[in-house]
């Protein structure tokens, strides 16, 4: 999909919420447990409760690897029902020196069609442009993420580069190697003044933004640092969209949260 | 596999060979990619010609998902006749959100249950406690890779931490979150003089240097300054060993490389 397209899709719906599909066997609610292709049911009936509300969803391909070949079957299958006008996330977290991402890279956009993948930026330029190199996909680059763990490594300060954080060089260095029309930015929910500073760096490129929801990250400070002119976001919940309900009526709870988000964020838009 | 069980592998064999099938379907003999399941006649081949050299295998899962399901029916039936004297790994560099990465932990520690998975750091400590949970289970980390991408951002300078490189950093975080016997890193084997600074910090770890073979690396060089009073060392060689000769006689080419390395190393072991 291209730049042109999604933009498109996020005017025309004026939402730029993506459905996060962690879809965990153990919290589906129970009368699917007991089905053999739950999983798959699940799935299909979250995106039909949602897909007026969205404009993008992002399968964690932990969910489906865990579950053995199997998984792969539904992740495939799941993929397969997303109607073709939302763009599609492989959240894989994927990277490794060049020959090896060249087959990631395979795997993520001709095996299974995604529209895009997240990738780790540790291995560095050649880990990263095997992914870059295929036409109307997009890599999505770990940037500043919204867990405890990001304060390891990622917020260190640099002794050059006038003292910026780790992630702060990855987003300067990554942005060399591609485009605002092929690479975005994961970039956290958690603090929205993180996310001016970040929109100062970079502001024309998309970024997905996990941690609103579950996470505790608000629509209404990422919204108001980080769209810009083209909306720029695409604002991740998983959570708090999918386990809204356990029981039988799962999926009009879901409805029922992805219509609020997207009503919160037409109004961000205007 | 314990870490006592892996030092005896080693003395017992005198090697501390590992053999990586980064099996590329276009890459193996003719003969066998005209077979359905060529690709893992060619990893039993590979197998049966090298178990008696080396004291592990490490599955490069990139190479495998790029073939789609098969290709994880492949890895499957490929890890499961791997013996289990060998030390198997999962080189498939995850990380990502706690409940996340403990899926991913889930499908290479009990859906495919190898010893080892590598792990990527850059979302810290969160991603990579949930590998280390499990008993008797390995969780290499990437410390310093080989590739011209580790310049990008491994070997950047901090601000404090006395000017350490970042993989420094990594190096020195991480062994609080585990001990020599659940943890090892990655470090490649480009640099020589690295491995002896690496060695300083870490007397303890053990090793996984990839990098020898096809990417130029010095068996010498890596043994003199990386191996410690347990060996501490996994020297991988992929395509050096397993496409050492592209015809019918792959697999006699495969023993006999394989075999000059083990010869090698039983020098260094002394």
């Amino acid at each position: 999909m291209t730049r042109q397209e999604l933009v498109a899709q996020i005017r025309s719906k004026k939402s730029y919420l993506c459905v996060g599909l962690d879809t965990d066997p153990l919290k589906i609610p129970k009368h699917l447990q007991q089905q053999p292709d739950g999983v798959l049911l699940f799935n299909k009936a979250i995106i039909d409760a949602t897909k007026d509300h969205c404009v993008s969803y992002k399968i964690n391909t932990a969910f489906y690897e865990s579950q053995g070949i199997k998984g792969w079957e539904i992740m495939q299958e799941t993929l397969a029902y997303i109607p073709s006008t939302h763009f599609t996330i492989a959240d894989a977290k994927r990277g490794d020196i060049g020959n090896t991402s060249s087959q990631y890279a395979k795997t993520f956009f001709e095996i299974l069609p995604f529209d895009a993948v997240t990738v780790a930026p540790y291995m560095g330029e050649d880990s990263v442009r095997p992914f870059l190199e295929y036409k109307d996909k997009w890599t999505i680059v770990l940037g500043l993420t919204s867990n405890a763990g990001s304060f390891d490594f990622q917020r260190l300060s640099l002794a050059e580069q006038q003292g910026k954080q780790l992630y702060e060089q990855v987003l300067e260095t990554t942005c060399k190697w591609g485009t605002p029309d092929n690479l975005m930015f994961v970039v956290g929910a958690t603090r929205a003044s993180d996310l001016a500073d970040i929109r100062k760096m970079i502001p024309d490129h998309f970024l997905l933004v996990p941690g609103v929801g579950a996470q505790g990250g608000s629509l209404e400070e990422v919204s108001k640092y980080g769209l810009n002119t083209d909306a720029g976001l695409l604002v991740n919940a998983s959570r708090a969209i999918i386990f809204a309900d356990g029981g039988e009526d799962f999926a009009e709870a879901a409805t029922k949260v992805a219509a609020g988000y997207q009503q919160e964020m037409a109004g961000y838009l205007q």
